[in-house]
């Protein structure tokens, strides 16, 4: 049997943080340009009423359906299918409205991906995969597998994971 | 940590089985009727045709949204809960038209367990559970745990699994 890995969607498979930033800029009067905006997370520029503002977002009908997807995503992906078993492992159950979005999100970019295939769920370490790649390092913690932290301007300061800073990085792991 | 149990909805915490037949009995001529309808499964009274036809219907919008909940379920499932931790764990990828229907269904009606418990999928073979309570015996065949084969119509000559005919039973096993 093939070895089995589960993959996050947001912020690894899908460039959520990139559509954020789009959204913020073109609101009223952004304070930060884009190269800012690429060098601190939200966290560290924002204060909390410009926090909350942006990431009440996410409960936007279609904001988890037109997200672009992660540079290199689809190639590696490909790769990977031959040698292992992929789940997609997404904490979609905090957002209702993300369910069917992420379902066909996941339909169009990724079709050789089956359904059977797709978790949607909240906690993640219901897993009994052999690696977990994920932006969020709570959800690595509880993982009884091993654990790729998927390098994000939120993850920059957490050392208890190995790192993958791309999909071209996901394949030299894993490959 | 309180051991971990998942729980399938359909024909195990919902009657999804009662609304077939509900439908069925509301078409045009049925040739059986409800008494009958309680002692067979509908693979053994239907011809091809009949079987597709009344399958289909759960690709209906709202099929999933007003199904019974299964007698006995909401009592033995508080009790649950002060001595497991359950996941709900349901095949909803095939028809992605149920994930919403079913997050809003479990939220009416069972709404003290969290979103974060809920884990929609299709092979449950992923799960990591201590125990697994399903009517398929395909997903007890390649969970980990042990499983709790839930009583079915069309599930009978199965004897692979020890077997929970009611929601009470599973209270005399578990609790």
């Amino acid at each position: 049997m093939k070895q089995r890995i589960a993959i996050d969607m947001d912020d690894v498979m899908a460039d959520t943080h990139a559509k954020f930033v789009r959204l913020y800029l073109e609101g009223e009067m952004p304070r930060y340009t884009l190269d800012e905006l690429k060098e601190k997370s939200f966290h560290e520029l924002f204060d909390e009423d410009e926090y909350r503002a942006i990431s009440q977002r996410v409960y936007e009908p279609g904001f988890f359906r037109d997200i672009p997807v992660m540079e290199g995503a689809q190639d590696v992906m490909a790769d990977l299918m031959e040698r292992y078993e992929i789940f997609i492992a997404t904490a979609a159950q905090e957002f209702p409205n993300s369910l069917r979005e992420k379902w066909d999100w996941l339909h169009e970019y990724f079709p050789a991906i089956s359904w059977r295939n797709y978790v949607f769920m909240g906690d993640k370490s219901i897993l009994n995969t052999a690696y977990l790649i994920d932006d969020m390092p709570r959800n690595l913690r509880t993982f009884q597998g091993e654990g790729l932290l998927f390098d994000a301007l939120h993850n920059r300061e957490d050392t208890g994971f190995r790192r993958v800073k791309s999909w071209q990085d996901i394949a030299k792991v894993l490959l």
